[in-house]
Protein backbone atom coordinates (compact mmCIF):
# COMPACT_ATOMS: atom_id res chain seq x y z
CA UNK A 1 0.00 0.00 0.00
CA UNK A 2 1.38 3.18 -1.12
CA UNK A 3 0.45 6.76 -1.16
CA UNK A 4 1.67 8.75 -4.25
CA UNK A 5 1.67 12.85 -4.37
CA UNK A 6 1.16 13.91 -8.39
CA UNK A 7 1.46 17.97 -9.28
CA UNK A 8 -0.98 18.32 -11.70
CA UNK A 9 -1.42 21.23 -14.50
CA UNK A 10 -4.41 22.15 -16.68
CA UNK A 11 -6.08 24.57 -18.60
CA UNK A 12 -9.11 25.25 -17.19
CA UNK A 13 -11.22 26.49 -20.14
CA UNK A 14 -12.62 23.25 -21.43
CA UNK A 15 -13.95 21.79 -17.87
CA UNK A 16 -16.47 22.16 -15.48
CA UNK A 17 -14.07 22.87 -12.71
CA UNK A 18 -12.19 20.00 -10.46
CA UNK A 19 -14.85 18.30 -8.53
CA UNK A 20 -16.74 14.98 -10.00
CA UNK A 21 -20.09 15.63 -11.28
CA UNK A 22 -22.78 13.21 -13.32
CA UNK A 23 -22.74 14.34 -17.09
CA UNK A 24 -19.75 16.84 -16.49
CA UNK A 25 -15.87 16.83 -17.99
CA UNK A 26 -14.27 17.66 -14.57
CA UNK A 27 -10.26 17.70 -13.95
CA UNK A 28 -10.61 14.86 -11.07
CA UNK A 29 -13.03 12.92 -13.52
CA UNK A 30 -10.84 13.04 -16.62
CA UNK A 31 -7.39 12.06 -14.19
CA UNK A 32 -9.37 9.13 -12.25
CA UNK A 33 -9.88 7.89 -15.78
CA UNK A 34 -6.91 8.10 -16.74
CA UNK A 35 -5.24 6.58 -13.88
CA UNK A 36 -8.01 3.76 -13.39
CA UNK A 37 -6.99 2.88 -17.36
CA UNK A 38 -3.47 2.99 -16.49
CA UNK A 39 -3.82 0.76 -13.30
CA UNK A 40 -6.35 -1.66 -14.64
CA UNK A 41 -8.30 -1.18 -11.24
CA UNK A 42 -10.62 2.53 -10.42
CA UNK A 43 -7.89 4.67 -8.50
CA UNK A 44 -9.44 7.15 -6.58
CA UNK A 45 -8.00 10.79 -6.37
CA UNK A 46 -8.26 13.71 -3.49
CA UNK A 47 -7.22 17.33 -4.74
CA UNK A 48 -5.97 20.33 -2.96
CA UNK A 49 -8.15 22.68 -4.24
CA UNK A 50 -11.68 22.39 -5.76
CA UNK A 51 -10.77 25.01 -8.63
CA UNK A 52 -13.94 25.98 -10.21
CA UNK A 53 -14.71 25.96 -13.79
CA UNK A 54 -12.22 28.07 -16.45
CA UNK A 55 -9.98 28.22 -13.61
CA UNK A 56 -6.46 27.06 -14.30
CA UNK A 57 -3.84 24.97 -12.47
CA UNK A 58 0.11 24.63 -12.77
CA UNK A 59 0.62 22.92 -9.26
CA UNK A 60 -2.67 21.32 -8.36
CA UNK A 61 -1.72 18.87 -5.63
CA UNK A 62 -3.27 15.16 -5.58
CA UNK A 63 -2.96 11.80 -3.40
CA UNK A 64 -3.59 8.48 -4.52
CA UNK A 65 -3.37 5.40 -2.86
CA UNK A 66 -3.03 1.83 -2.93
CA UNK A 67 -0.78 -1.00 -4.84
CA UNK A 68 -1.07 0.54 -8.79
CA UNK A 69 0.13 -2.70 -10.62
CA UNK A 70 2.73 -0.48 -12.83
CA UNK A 71 6.29 0.36 -11.86
CA UNK A 72 6.38 4.21 -10.39
CA UNK A 73 9.05 5.40 -12.86
CA UNK A 74 6.64 4.59 -15.48
CA UNK A 75 3.20 5.86 -14.33
CA UNK A 76 3.69 9.60 -15.19
CA UNK A 77 4.97 9.19 -19.04
CA UNK A 78 1.91 6.34 -19.37
CA UNK A 79 -0.66 8.18 -17.50
CA UNK A 80 0.31 11.66 -19.49
CA UNK A 81 0.07 9.68 -22.99
CA UNK A 82 -3.52 8.74 -21.46
CA UNK A 83 -4.50 12.23 -20.44
CA UNK A 84 -6.36 15.09 -23.32
CA UNK A 85 -4.43 17.04 -24.44
CA UNK A 86 -5.37 19.74 -21.22
CA UNK A 87 -4.31 17.74 -18.31
CA UNK A 88 -1.24 16.50 -17.49
CA UNK A 89 0.85 14.99 -14.13
CA UNK A 90 4.03 17.51 -13.75
CA UNK A 91 5.73 15.83 -11.18
CA UNK A 92 5.12 12.42 -9.12
CA UNK A 93 6.27 11.84 -5.60
CA UNK A 94 6.22 8.76 -2.89
CA UNK A 95 4.57 10.24 0.73
CA UNK A 96 4.08 8.77 3.83
CA UNK A 97 1.30 6.73 3.74
CA UNK A 98 -1.39 8.66 5.58
CA UNK A 99 -0.62 11.73 3.44
CA UNK A 100 -3.20 13.49 2.26
CA UNK A 101 -3.23 16.14 -0.55
CA UNK A 102 -5.96 18.76 1.09
CA UNK A 103 -5.61 17.53 4.70
CA UNK A 104 -1.20 18.18 5.20
CA UNK A 105 -1.81 21.35 2.64
CA UNK A 106 -0.97 24.48 4.71
CA UNK A 107 -0.70 27.17 2.08
CA UNK A 108 -1.11 27.80 -1.50
CA UNK A 109 -0.31 30.66 -4.10
CA UNK A 110 -2.78 31.75 -6.82
CA UNK A 111 -2.16 33.77 -9.49
CA UNK A 112 -4.75 36.67 -11.02
CA UNK A 113 -3.64 37.35 -14.50
CA UNK A 114 -4.86 41.03 -15.74
CA UNK A 115 -4.72 42.21 -19.54
CA UNK A 116 -5.08 45.70 -19.37
CA UNK A 117 -6.03 46.73 -23.48
CA UNK A 118 -9.05 48.08 -25.02
CA UNK A 119 -8.64 45.69 -28.03
CA UNK A 120 -9.93 42.45 -27.61
CA UNK A 121 -7.56 39.28 -28.14
CA UNK A 122 -8.82 36.30 -29.61
CA UNK A 123 -6.15 33.88 -28.41
CA UNK A 124 -5.67 35.42 -24.85
CA UNK A 125 -9.66 35.24 -23.91
CA UNK A 126 -9.59 31.83 -21.99
CA UNK A 127 -6.24 32.73 -20.38
CA UNK A 128 -6.46 36.72 -18.95
CA UNK A 129 -9.36 38.65 -17.76
CA UNK A 130 -9.34 41.73 -19.91
CA UNK A 131 -9.90 45.01 -18.17
CA UNK A 132 -9.80 47.97 -20.98
CA UNK A 133 -9.87 50.63 -18.32
CA UNK A 134 -5.90 51.83 -17.41
CA UNK A 135 -5.25 50.13 -13.93
CA UNK A 136 -3.43 52.61 -11.60
CA UNK A 137 -0.71 50.04 -10.52
CA UNK A 138 0.92 51.67 -7.52
CA UNK A 139 -2.47 52.12 -5.69
CA UNK A 140 -2.90 48.54 -6.35
CA UNK A 141 0.45 47.63 -4.77
CA UNK A 142 -0.80 49.84 -1.87
CA UNK A 143 -3.79 48.14 -1.83
CA UNK A 144 -3.02 44.43 -2.04
CA UNK A 145 -0.29 45.16 0.62
CA UNK A 146 -3.30 45.72 3.68
CA UNK A 147 -4.48 42.22 2.83
CA UNK A 148 -1.40 40.60 4.38
CA UNK A 149 -1.91 39.49 7.89
CA UNK A 150 -4.15 37.45 10.15
CA UNK A 151 -8.02 38.99 9.14
CA UNK A 152 -11.67 38.20 9.18
CA UNK A 153 -11.99 37.71 5.37
CA UNK A 154 -15.68 37.14 5.72
CA UNK A 155 -16.09 40.63 3.58
CA UNK A 156 -14.37 38.25 0.45
CA UNK A 157 -16.38 35.32 0.53
CA UNK A 158 -18.68 34.43 -1.93
CA UNK A 159 -22.65 35.23 -0.92
CA UNK A 160 -24.23 32.19 -0.09
CA UNK A 161 -21.34 29.86 0.61
CA UNK A 162 -21.55 27.06 2.69
CA UNK A 163 -20.77 28.37 6.19
CA UNK A 164 -17.43 28.12 7.62
CA UNK A 165 -16.35 27.27 11.38
CA UNK A 166 -14.40 30.33 10.68
CA UNK A 167 -13.57 32.65 8.45
CA UNK A 168 -10.16 34.11 9.39
CA UNK A 169 -7.40 33.38 7.17
CA UNK A 170 -3.62 34.70 6.80
CA UNK A 171 -2.34 36.11 3.74
CA UNK A 172 1.26 35.58 4.02
CA UNK A 173 2.38 37.81 1.06
CA UNK A 174 -0.57 39.52 -1.71
CA UNK A 175 1.66 41.82 -4.48
CA UNK A 176 0.39 43.31 -7.74
CA UNK A 177 2.85 42.78 -9.98
CA UNK A 178 3.22 44.97 -13.71
CA UNK A 179 3.65 42.82 -17.02
CA UNK A 180 4.84 43.73 -20.11
CA UNK A 181 3.66 41.03 -22.98
CA UNK A 182 0.67 41.16 -22.66
CA UNK A 183 0.25 44.38 -20.94
CA UNK A 184 -1.28 44.23 -17.86
CA UNK A 185 -1.00 43.27 -13.93
CA UNK A 186 -0.35 39.69 -12.47
CA UNK A 187 -1.87 39.52 -8.55
CA UNK A 188 0.01 36.69 -6.34
CA UNK A 189 -1.73 35.67 -3.25
CA UNK A 190 -0.08 33.47 -0.95
CA UNK A 191 -2.11 32.22 2.03
CA UNK A 192 -2.90 29.28 4.81
CA UNK A 193 -6.24 28.72 3.15
CA UNK A 194 -8.85 30.76 1.25
CA UNK A 195 -12.61 30.99 1.53
CA UNK A 196 -14.99 30.25 -1.74
CA UNK A 197 -13.86 32.83 -4.28
CA UNK A 198 -11.73 34.39 -1.49
CA UNK A 199 -8.76 35.45 -4.67
CA UNK A 200 -11.36 36.14 -7.55
CA UNK A 201 -13.07 39.01 -5.07
CA UNK A 202 -9.71 40.05 -3.84
CA UNK A 203 -8.68 40.07 -7.69
CA UNK A 204 -11.97 42.37 -8.72
CA UNK A 205 -11.33 44.71 -5.36
CA UNK A 206 -8.09 45.34 -6.76
CA UNK A 207 -9.00 46.03 -9.77
CA UNK A 208 -11.58 48.86 -8.12
CA UNK A 209 -8.29 50.33 -6.31
CA UNK A 210 -7.11 50.57 -10.05
CA UNK A 211 -9.55 51.93 -11.39
CA UNK A 212 -10.07 54.51 -8.67
CA UNK A 213 -13.40 53.73 -7.21
CA UNK A 214 -12.03 52.18 -4.29
CA UNK A 215 -8.81 53.80 -2.31
CA UNK A 216 -6.55 51.23 -1.27
CA UNK A 217 -6.66 52.46 2.53
CA UNK A 218 -10.80 51.77 2.66
CA UNK A 219 -9.33 47.75 2.22
CA UNK A 220 -8.81 48.33 6.04
CA UNK A 221 -12.32 49.15 6.53
CA UNK A 222 -13.69 46.66 4.08
CA UNK A 223 -11.94 43.83 6.13
CA UNK A 224 -13.30 45.76 9.77
CA UNK A 225 -16.79 45.71 8.18
CA UNK A 226 -16.95 42.18 7.17
CA UNK A 227 -19.62 42.21 4.45
CA UNK A 228 -19.49 41.01 1.00
CA UNK A 229 -21.40 44.16 -0.53
CA UNK A 230 -18.27 46.28 0.16
CA UNK A 231 -15.33 44.38 -1.43
CA UNK A 232 -15.19 44.32 -5.26
CA UNK A 233 -16.86 42.14 -7.80
CA UNK A 234 -15.58 38.71 -8.21
CA UNK A 235 -13.16 38.63 -11.11
CA UNK A 236 -13.90 36.10 -13.96
CA UNK A 237 -12.25 32.55 -13.30
CA UNK A 238 -10.13 32.62 -16.69
CA UNK A 239 -7.73 34.66 -14.81
CA UNK A 240 -7.24 32.32 -12.15
CA UNK A 241 -4.19 29.96 -11.63
CA UNK A 242 -3.62 27.84 -8.80
CA UNK A 243 0.22 27.82 -8.96
CA UNK A 244 1.43 26.25 -5.83
CA UNK A 245 0.58 23.93 -2.57
CA UNK A 246 2.76 24.11 0.77
CA UNK A 247 2.96 21.24 2.70
CA UNK A 248 5.77 22.05 4.42
CA UNK A 249 6.18 25.61 6.78
CA UNK A 250 9.58 26.07 5.94
CA UNK A 251 9.01 26.95 1.82
CA UNK A 252 5.97 28.62 2.65
CA UNK A 253 8.00 31.07 4.57
CA UNK A 254 10.03 32.16 1.83
CA UNK A 255 7.71 35.03 0.95
CA UNK A 256 9.67 35.25 -2.64
CA UNK A 257 8.95 31.65 -3.61
CA UNK A 258 5.30 31.70 -5.80
CA UNK A 259 5.59 28.56 -7.94
CA UNK B 1 -24.99 49.67 -52.39
CA UNK B 2 -21.09 49.51 -50.96
CA UNK B 3 -18.56 46.82 -50.59
CA UNK B 4 -16.53 46.45 -47.45
CA UNK B 5 -13.18 44.64 -46.79
CA UNK B 6 -13.58 43.12 -43.38
CA UNK B 7 -9.81 42.14 -41.67
CA UNK B 8 -10.97 39.12 -39.35
CA UNK B 9 -9.04 36.95 -36.50
CA UNK B 10 -10.41 34.01 -34.75
CA UNK B 11 -8.89 31.26 -32.95
CA UNK B 12 -10.19 28.11 -34.56
CA UNK B 13 -9.96 25.93 -32.02
CA UNK B 14 -13.65 25.59 -31.50
CA UNK B 15 -14.67 25.97 -34.85
CA UNK B 16 -15.37 22.99 -37.74
CA UNK B 17 -13.82 25.16 -39.42
CA UNK B 18 -14.16 28.27 -41.81
CA UNK B 19 -17.01 27.28 -44.17
CA UNK B 20 -20.80 27.01 -43.37
CA UNK B 21 -22.39 23.80 -42.61
CA UNK B 22 -25.35 22.99 -41.31
CA UNK B 23 -25.13 21.87 -37.88
CA UNK B 24 -21.46 23.03 -37.07
CA UNK B 25 -20.25 25.91 -35.56
CA UNK B 26 -18.28 27.98 -38.17
CA UNK B 27 -16.08 31.36 -38.40
CA UNK B 28 -18.20 32.33 -41.36
CA UNK B 29 -21.71 31.35 -39.79
CA UNK B 30 -20.37 33.46 -36.06
CA UNK B 31 -19.47 36.28 -38.56
CA UNK B 32 -22.83 36.54 -40.60
CA UNK B 33 -25.15 36.53 -37.39
CA UNK B 34 -23.30 38.65 -35.61
CA UNK B 35 -23.03 41.07 -38.86
CA UNK B 36 -26.68 40.25 -39.62
CA UNK B 37 -28.03 41.35 -36.24
CA UNK B 38 -25.93 44.45 -35.95
CA UNK B 39 -27.74 45.02 -39.77
CA UNK B 40 -31.49 44.22 -38.93
CA UNK B 41 -31.00 42.02 -42.38
CA UNK B 42 -28.99 38.97 -43.54
CA UNK B 43 -25.45 39.75 -44.41
CA UNK B 44 -23.66 37.26 -46.77
CA UNK B 45 -19.78 37.28 -45.93
CA UNK B 46 -17.14 36.12 -48.64
CA UNK B 47 -13.91 35.36 -47.19
CA UNK B 48 -10.73 34.40 -48.70
CA UNK B 49 -9.14 31.50 -47.78
CA UNK B 50 -11.78 28.33 -46.35
CA UNK B 51 -9.72 27.69 -43.20
CA UNK B 52 -9.85 23.86 -41.67
CA UNK B 53 -11.29 23.12 -38.01
CA UNK B 54 -8.43 24.22 -36.09
CA UNK B 55 -6.44 26.45 -38.27
CA UNK B 56 -5.93 30.06 -36.87
CA UNK B 57 -6.02 33.44 -38.47
CA UNK B 58 -4.86 36.70 -38.35
CA UNK B 59 -5.83 38.33 -41.26
CA UNK B 60 -8.68 36.38 -43.09
CA UNK B 61 -10.60 39.09 -46.06
CA UNK B 62 -13.84 38.93 -45.82
CA UNK B 63 -15.97 41.12 -48.38
CA UNK B 64 -19.72 42.45 -47.34
CA UNK B 65 -22.08 44.29 -49.94
CA UNK B 66 -25.37 46.21 -49.99
CA UNK B 67 -26.57 48.77 -47.37
CA UNK B 68 -25.88 47.92 -43.51
CA UNK B 69 -28.22 50.59 -41.80
CA UNK B 70 -25.58 50.79 -39.11
CA UNK B 71 -22.87 53.81 -39.34
CA UNK B 72 -19.74 52.68 -40.68
CA UNK B 73 -17.48 53.78 -38.04
CA UNK B 74 -19.20 52.18 -35.44
CA UNK B 75 -19.88 48.52 -36.95
CA UNK B 76 -16.40 47.46 -36.33
CA UNK B 77 -16.97 48.13 -32.32
CA UNK B 78 -20.66 46.97 -32.45
CA UNK B 79 -20.24 43.63 -34.35
CA UNK B 80 -17.02 42.93 -32.39
CA UNK B 81 -19.09 43.12 -29.15
CA UNK B 82 -21.95 40.77 -30.63
CA UNK B 83 -19.44 38.38 -31.87
CA UNK B 84 -18.22 35.86 -29.18
CA UNK B 85 -15.12 35.77 -27.54
CA UNK B 86 -12.63 34.03 -30.37
CA UNK B 87 -13.49 35.75 -33.34
CA UNK B 88 -13.21 39.62 -34.05
CA UNK B 89 -13.06 42.16 -37.08
CA UNK B 90 -9.63 43.82 -36.92
CA UNK B 91 -10.01 46.36 -39.71
CA UNK B 92 -13.02 47.75 -41.67
CA UNK B 93 -12.49 49.64 -45.13
CA UNK B 94 -14.71 50.34 -47.99
CA UNK B 95 -13.27 49.12 -51.41
CA UNK B 96 -14.91 49.36 -55.01
CA UNK B 97 -18.08 47.90 -55.25
CA UNK B 98 -16.70 44.77 -57.36
CA UNK B 99 -13.95 44.21 -54.98
CA UNK B 100 -14.21 40.55 -54.07
CA UNK B 101 -11.83 39.21 -50.94
CA UNK B 102 -11.18 35.77 -52.60
CA UNK B 103 -11.37 36.50 -56.50
CA UNK B 104 -9.63 40.01 -56.22
CA UNK B 105 -7.01 38.46 -53.51
CA UNK B 106 -3.63 37.48 -55.31
CA UNK B 107 -1.28 35.80 -52.39
CA UNK B 108 -1.70 35.12 -49.22
CA UNK B 109 1.31 34.78 -46.49
CA UNK B 110 0.67 31.83 -43.80
CA UNK B 111 2.53 31.14 -40.63
CA UNK B 112 3.26 27.37 -39.17
CA UNK B 113 4.13 26.97 -35.61
CA UNK B 114 5.88 24.37 -34.31
CA UNK B 115 6.99 23.91 -30.27
CA UNK B 116 10.39 21.29 -30.43
CA UNK B 117 10.09 20.07 -26.65
CA UNK B 118 9.08 16.72 -25.22
CA UNK B 119 7.23 17.95 -22.53
CA UNK B 120 3.40 18.81 -23.20
CA UNK B 121 2.45 22.11 -22.11
CA UNK B 122 -1.58 22.06 -21.50
CA UNK B 123 -1.82 25.90 -22.41
CA UNK B 124 -0.48 25.89 -25.85
CA UNK B 125 -1.58 22.48 -27.21
CA UNK B 126 -3.94 24.77 -29.49
CA UNK B 127 -1.71 26.65 -30.91
CA UNK B 128 1.58 25.32 -31.44
CA UNK B 129 2.00 21.76 -33.30
CA UNK B 130 4.56 20.59 -30.37
CA UNK B 131 7.45 18.05 -31.66
CA UNK B 132 9.96 16.17 -29.31
CA UNK B 133 12.42 15.37 -31.27
CA UNK B 134 15.14 18.11 -31.83
CA UNK B 135 14.76 19.91 -35.11
CA UNK B 136 17.85 20.87 -37.30
CA UNK B 137 16.97 24.23 -38.20
CA UNK B 138 19.74 25.04 -40.56
CA UNK B 139 18.55 21.77 -42.60
CA UNK B 140 14.79 23.25 -42.26
CA UNK B 141 16.44 26.72 -43.99
CA UNK B 142 17.80 24.65 -47.11
CA UNK B 143 14.65 23.16 -47.81
CA UNK B 144 12.41 25.74 -47.46
CA UNK B 145 14.80 27.40 -49.30
CA UNK B 146 14.26 25.05 -52.30
CA UNK B 147 10.17 25.26 -52.16
CA UNK B 148 10.57 28.80 -53.48
CA UNK B 149 9.61 29.78 -57.49
CA UNK B 150 7.06 28.62 -59.57
CA UNK B 151 6.44 24.76 -59.88
CA UNK B 152 4.42 22.14 -59.78
CA UNK B 153 3.30 21.47 -56.13
CA UNK B 154 1.04 18.49 -57.16
CA UNK B 155 3.17 16.54 -54.82
CA UNK B 156 1.75 19.17 -51.43
CA UNK B 157 -1.67 18.52 -52.20
CA UNK B 158 -3.88 16.41 -50.08
CA UNK B 159 -5.33 13.14 -51.71
CA UNK B 160 -8.60 13.09 -52.56
CA UNK B 161 -8.71 16.73 -53.28
CA UNK B 162 -11.10 18.42 -56.01
CA UNK B 163 -9.51 18.85 -59.42
CA UNK B 164 -7.62 21.63 -60.21
CA UNK B 165 -6.89 23.22 -63.54
CA UNK B 166 -3.19 23.70 -62.80
CA UNK B 167 -1.25 22.06 -59.17
CA UNK B 168 1.18 25.05 -60.37
CA UNK B 169 1.90 27.88 -57.82
CA UNK B 170 4.69 30.23 -57.23
CA UNK B 171 6.17 30.49 -53.70
CA UNK B 172 6.94 34.05 -53.49
CA UNK B 173 8.89 33.19 -49.91
CA UNK B 174 9.67 30.28 -47.85
CA UNK B 175 11.57 30.37 -44.61
CA UNK B 176 12.26 28.79 -41.30
CA UNK B 177 12.69 30.65 -38.69
CA UNK B 178 13.95 29.53 -34.81
CA UNK B 179 11.66 30.54 -32.01
CA UNK B 180 13.00 30.97 -28.52
CA UNK B 181 9.64 31.16 -26.52
CA UNK B 182 8.31 28.35 -26.55
CA UNK B 183 11.54 27.14 -28.09
CA UNK B 184 10.69 25.69 -32.11
CA UNK B 185 10.60 26.94 -35.54
CA UNK B 186 7.90 29.00 -37.11
CA UNK B 187 7.60 27.96 -41.05
CA UNK B 188 6.33 31.52 -43.11
CA UNK B 189 5.52 31.00 -46.59
CA UNK B 190 4.01 33.24 -49.55
CA UNK B 191 2.52 32.60 -52.76
CA UNK B 192 0.18 33.48 -55.04
CA UNK B 193 -2.40 30.65 -54.15
CA UNK B 194 -1.80 27.33 -52.62
CA UNK B 195 -3.41 23.78 -52.79
CA UNK B 196 -5.55 22.27 -50.40
CA UNK B 197 -3.18 21.45 -47.15
CA UNK B 198 -0.36 22.79 -49.18
CA UNK B 199 1.19 24.65 -46.12
CA UNK B 200 0.19 21.64 -43.86
CA UNK B 201 2.37 19.09 -46.06
CA UNK B 202 4.75 21.50 -46.63
CA UNK B 203 5.14 21.55 -42.62
CA UNK B 204 5.16 18.13 -42.54
CA UNK B 205 8.18 17.80 -45.42
CA UNK B 206 10.33 20.32 -43.12
CA UNK B 207 9.99 18.81 -40.10
CA UNK B 208 11.20 15.14 -41.83
CA UNK B 209 13.68 17.40 -43.01
CA UNK B 210 14.82 18.47 -39.47
CA UNK B 211 14.42 14.78 -38.18
CA UNK B 212 16.68 13.69 -40.97
CA UNK B 213 14.55 11.91 -42.81
CA UNK B 214 14.34 13.52 -45.86
CA UNK B 215 17.49 15.46 -47.28
CA UNK B 216 16.88 19.40 -48.11
CA UNK B 217 17.95 18.26 -51.73
CA UNK B 218 15.52 15.31 -51.68
CA UNK B 219 12.10 18.07 -51.85
CA UNK B 220 13.54 19.57 -55.88
CA UNK B 221 13.07 15.53 -56.28
CA UNK B 222 9.86 15.38 -54.78
CA UNK B 223 8.63 18.34 -56.57
CA UNK B 224 9.45 16.95 -59.69
CA UNK B 225 7.89 13.53 -58.94
CA UNK B 226 4.31 15.12 -58.17
CA UNK B 227 3.60 12.36 -55.77
CA UNK B 228 1.94 12.75 -53.06
CA UNK B 229 3.29 9.94 -50.95
CA UNK B 230 6.97 11.09 -51.33
CA UNK B 231 6.42 14.22 -49.63
CA UNK B 232 6.28 14.52 -45.80
CA UNK B 233 3.13 13.80 -44.01
CA UNK B 234 0.28 16.77 -43.61
CA UNK B 235 1.01 18.25 -40.06
CA UNK B 236 -1.63 19.35 -37.87
CA UNK B 237 -4.38 22.00 -38.12
CA UNK B 238 -3.50 23.76 -34.55
CA UNK B 239 0.36 25.22 -36.09
CA UNK B 240 -1.40 26.92 -39.04
CA UNK B 241 -2.29 30.19 -39.06
CA UNK B 242 -3.44 32.78 -42.27
CA UNK B 243 -1.28 35.63 -41.32
CA UNK B 244 -2.14 38.24 -44.72
CA UNK B 245 -4.08 38.12 -48.11
CA UNK B 246 -2.49 40.10 -50.60
CA UNK B 247 -4.69 42.44 -52.82
CA UNK B 248 -2.06 45.09 -54.30
CA UNK B 249 1.40 43.36 -56.37
CA UNK B 250 3.52 46.05 -54.31
CA UNK B 251 2.90 44.44 -51.27
CA UNK B 252 2.97 41.30 -52.50
CA UNK B 253 6.98 41.79 -53.53
CA UNK B 254 7.82 43.32 -50.33
CA UNK B 255 9.43 39.95 -49.20
CA UNK B 256 10.33 40.74 -45.86
CA UNK B 257 6.29 41.80 -45.08
CA UNK B 258 4.71 38.62 -43.72
CA UNK B 259 1.61 39.97 -42.30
Amino acid sequence: MKTILLTVAYDGSDFSGWQIQPGARTVQGVLEEALSKACCRHVAVEGTSRTDAGVHALGQCVTIRGEFGIPLEKMKMVVNRLLPGDVMIRKLQVVPTNFHARFNAIGKTYRYRIRNCAEKDVFLRNFFYTVEKPLDIDAMKEGAARLVGTHDFKAFMAMGSTPQQSTVRTIYNCQAVAEEDPFGVSIYVKGNGFLYNMVRIIAGTLISVGHGKLKPEEIDWILERGERKYAGPTAPPQGLYLMKVFFESEALMDLKQWE
